[in-house]
């Protein structure tokens, strides 16, 4: 009877794959989802490092709901797709990935800015590049460009002092990356499409040049003045 | 004696010019800084225009430290100019105060964003333009681009929540341009050099697009996570 059928969940929540997720951010995006409950895929192109680091955050999480997979495979069983690579690995990822994108929301969290010398990148952004290359077929989000990568993997049960400006052409899928941003203990706002991504990207030419003067590694970047959450 | 000499203040404070000071912003600014004691003149390339604002904003403050001059007059006057003219007018305007401009500090709060159409600007910033047209006897800071006209001209004796994010090539000028803005009422952070200011006129983009989002005309961004005034 429909009293005592325990535990069914009110909805399913989507597969997230990273897709070169064995770097330093994308198993801090992972810890915070898999302790929100979604299931996670860690994307590599070598399929041991990808099991490696599933394996590690499956130890850390005492669940088994972290998998490993080489990056097309990740990207073909997911529902959201995560790109987190290095910004000289961009473009030949999204070439090599088009394929097992099609259909999928792709959130790239790519800022083409180098630590040692943080210029800021010229448009067109790089979540602009990644829909120019994957197509109509893939709703392309930019997401995730400043989350500071040593402030997600800890306190995890504990919102994180950083705002995620989430940019996109496709609101509904803009939508469902803020409601993910959120579900990971992060503030998250709508802040345009695709074009106005190449500021996000550059704000972390900002955030390194505050750090550095003011002999702090934690600059961040928060959204006020709406007078809904802050 | 030195015991009853009266009210000599400790340091003169820098005279201001805000060049093209009539329109939205810059009036705003020099209420702010006519509220802390600063002497302002208001510069326009029309001589009686400029003599109006100062007019208005002399009766306004109840005082008699603004000053309305032709642009090119006001800089040779001034410490320090701030330039708050349109985007289109930016160059031109330049191009004619170089002389004027020579040995003074620029703060160039130039933000080249269409309000109708907000996409973020290209690399070089405003602010490096402007320091290549003028050559190394000026000192260019970019700052107050994101600073919003209607709240400065209320509660002057309130702080404004807007932070300033300030990019100099010059340290020595920014630190000057940071202490104008926090006797504005405004928090204020160094932020890079000059070639940074780019990601800050681009912010203007991703707050037009989140004001129009959220319903809002009030939203800023803040600086955290230095765990000094925050």
């Amino acid at each position: 009877m429909s009293e005592t059928t325990p535990d069914i969940p009110s909805k399913t929540l989507p597969t997230i794959a990273i897709l070169g997720g064995t770097g330093k951010e994308g198993p801090g995006l992972a810890l915070r989802w898999l302790a929100a409950g979604y299931s996670i895929i860690i994307g590599s192109r070598q399929l041991e490092k990808a099991q490696a680091t599933a394996a590690e955050l499956n130890a850390r999480m005492n669940t088994d709901c972290a998998l490993g997979l080489e990056n097309s495979n990740a990207a073909r069983q997911a529902d959201i797709c995560v790109l987190t690579v290095m910004a000289e690995a961009h473009q030949p990822a999204l070439e090599g990935l088009k394929d097992a994108l099609q259909g999928k929301i792709l959130v790239d969290a790519t800022a083409r800015v180098d630590f040692r010398d943080p210029r800021p990148p010229s448009p067109p952004s790089a979540a602009r590049i990644a829909q120019d290359i994957l197509g109509p077929g893939v709703r392309v989000v930019a997401a995730f460009q400043n989350a500071p990568a040593h402030s997600l993997k800890k306190n995890l049960d504990k919102p994180i002092a950083t705002d995620v400006l989430v940019c996109a052409d496709d609101l509904e899928a803009a939508e469902r990356v803020i409601e993910l941003a959120k579900a990971g203990g992060m503030r998250a706002y709508y802040a345009g499409g695709l074009d106005n991504a190449v500021v996000v990207e550059g704000i972390t030419s900002l955030l390194i040049s505050i750090n550095k003067h003011y002999g702090s590694k934690t600059a961040t970047i928060h959204v006020a003045g709406l007078g809904i959450t802050d």
